[in-house]
């Protein structure tokens, strides 16, 4: 058994792979394979529909909100919602917590007037800012949830006057969250969603169609509100194994059982990272992910070794970024905590090695 | 066996999806599943690299041309078309031959003046305008090479003092092309090319940044081709089974061949249309299609008793389009000969059952 802790795409549940698998053969008693059966067909209208009312259901979304299935992922949603958000002139709010807020910035640039309100770009992006106000005049609040790179995660969302707009990529359907309290929510499907190749986005109905722009209708979130996901074809095999994996998550007990999972996966790496002496954490403790656990060696001239050590016992995926270095396990729903036991068994063993 | 006539996404070839559920369980001895690789393994690149090989390889495409794989279908492309190549106020050259086409000149409407110089609309679309001067003061003339609503096919291209843009999602493959003929092709993958998915872009580079516009990155070509289809996470299994039907493509001889094996099972179609007293074509005999063959009953009483017919002899998918009426028997690459056999024998017998 392989031990992937990649940051995505990523691991999802084996059972998941099963019957893909199997549905590529043969879908659902048509003869078919879900490769080549038509989007318009009563069968693949089921499977949009299962899963828009699995995200529905495992994210308990109020009413008003449309849930949609999209392309191009999360770098696709930092010119969209702009885009349909924002009016020439007007200003928006963002902050500035990594790679990917930074990429929203540059292209909200191109639509309106982006305020930076906080950022933690001068300490390489290892806390999460907290102590801002978001201004009632602009159009928008966007934050990112989970900054993949660095480590870190919000677990606490500011209070906002104006609609809020969150990159939740690397952390949806990890936590409970409280959908009520974002205007708009998107996500590139593959971290705990499903495959690369679809993108989630949960949008509050009423705060679209507020701004002048002629908006290209694959980028009008209205059309495809009106096209139910498939105003052109839609990517139908992503779209089938995000649906078997929100069906797996829903038995598994949803959101908040997966949650006391993630929570314990985390702790319990975090625990050895703070009391193994070779290695030490990246970031503000308080900010810490639960989805990508950043760390480094205290003797960084390690680290090459400790790589190869874990990768021998089928650990995986677990290198830095090149901007923080060291490690980052990424630990999405469908990674067992038996994988975390592995590497936390292979931590203490080549600190054993080493003498420690 | 089941007789798959889906005008998209359609019949691909059997090994390919035998070899593509493989790959779901575990992808090319990695111990990992297409699913969850990461895009940045040497596994995936390869993947990647073969797949544009393959398209270069199959299509002669010469040099100068960058080949890429991209996200939203040739929807987005009616967008990133104009918003590549349309300055504002500029105009740019569109033929309206269908639904597809009419959709990309609503679209590019957005970004510059479009000028329709040529349309069928008023015939329902059923035969390719072709008594039309481009002219040489456009940025670009648009064309749709193939119909798949109303079974019409381009056979010739009109010669261009301008860059030639063309729409050729549903006979891209099909048929052997010069690409140095166009200066921007473009497909949605689910017909000839893979699964739904993923879009093909095949553009000559000098005709690139010649707009003031500012691009969003997802939607500039030129991020793309930089970043090797690679600028953000791509949707990894449609290319994956895209390069699996590639190869095959290249297994049975190439386009060349294909192209043979197309005209011999629309031939031998068209002949039954032809001779058969119950039906008849839908369109213009020169601009007949070899992709998609429309055809409707002299009795149109008798259609749905047809349609029941066939699909009792496991014929599917020939329901022609509401706009159209009666049949449409999509025969992409992969459909066999044997399936258009099937078909003639259907026709023929339902014929002589109802006695003529």
């Amino acid at each position: 058994m392989i031990h992937n802790f990649g940051a995505g795409p990523c691991i999802l549940p084996q059972e998941v792979f099963k019957q893909a698998s199997q549905a590529v053969l043969e879908f659902n008693g048509t003869g078919l394979s879900i490769l080549e059966i038509s989007h318009r067909t009563p069968e693949f209208e089921a499977v949009v529909d299962e899963t828009v009312r699995l995200v529905k259901e495992l994210l308990n979304v109020p009413e008003g909100y449309s849930v949609l299935l999209l392309q191009g992922g999360a770098s696709l949603q930092f010119s969209m919602v702009p885009m349909n958000l924002l009016n020439e002139g007007q200003p928006a709010v963002y902050t500035d917590t990594g790679v990917w807020a930074s990429k929203a910035i540059k292209e909200a640039k191109l639509f309106g007037n982006v305020n930076v309100i906080a950022s933690s770009k001068d300490k390489n992006y290892n806390f999460i800012p907290k102590d801002y106000q978001i201004p009632k005049d602009a159009a928008y609040f966007h934050c990112t949830s989970n900054n993949t790179i660095y480590g870190t995660e919000m677990h606490q969302l500011p209070k906002s006057p104006i609609p809020v707009v969150c990159d939740m990529s690397s952390d949806i359907l990890s936590r409970v969250i409280n959908v009520a309290d974002y205007d708009l929510i998107y996500a590139g499907a593959q971290k705990n969603m499903g495959p690369a190749g679809v993108t989630l986005v949960i949008v509050k109905d009423e705060i679209l169609g507020k701004t002048d722009r002629k908006i290209p209708s694959m980028l009008d979130y209205r059309i495809h509100i009106e096209g139910g996901s498939m105003y052109n074809t839609p990517p139908v095999f992503a779209i089938y194994v995000s649906m078997l994996n929100l069906r797996w998550l829903t038995s598994k007990g949803g959101v908040a059982e997966i949650e006391k999972e993630n929570i314990s996966k985390a702790e319990a790496l975090y625990r050895e990272i703070d009391r193994n002496p070779l290695f030490k954490g990246t970031c503000a403790v308080e900010d810490r992910s639960r989805m990508n656990i950043c760390f480094v060696m205290e003797d960084p001239e390690l680290e090459k070794s400790f790589l190869k050590f874990a990768e021998d016992r089928d650990i995986i995926g677990i290198k830095g970024h090149r901007s923080v270095g060291g490690f980052r396990a990424s630990m999405y729903n469908a990674l067992p905590i038996t994988s975390v036991h592995m590497l936390i068994e292979a931590m203490q063993d080549f600190a054993e090695k080493n003498k420690f």
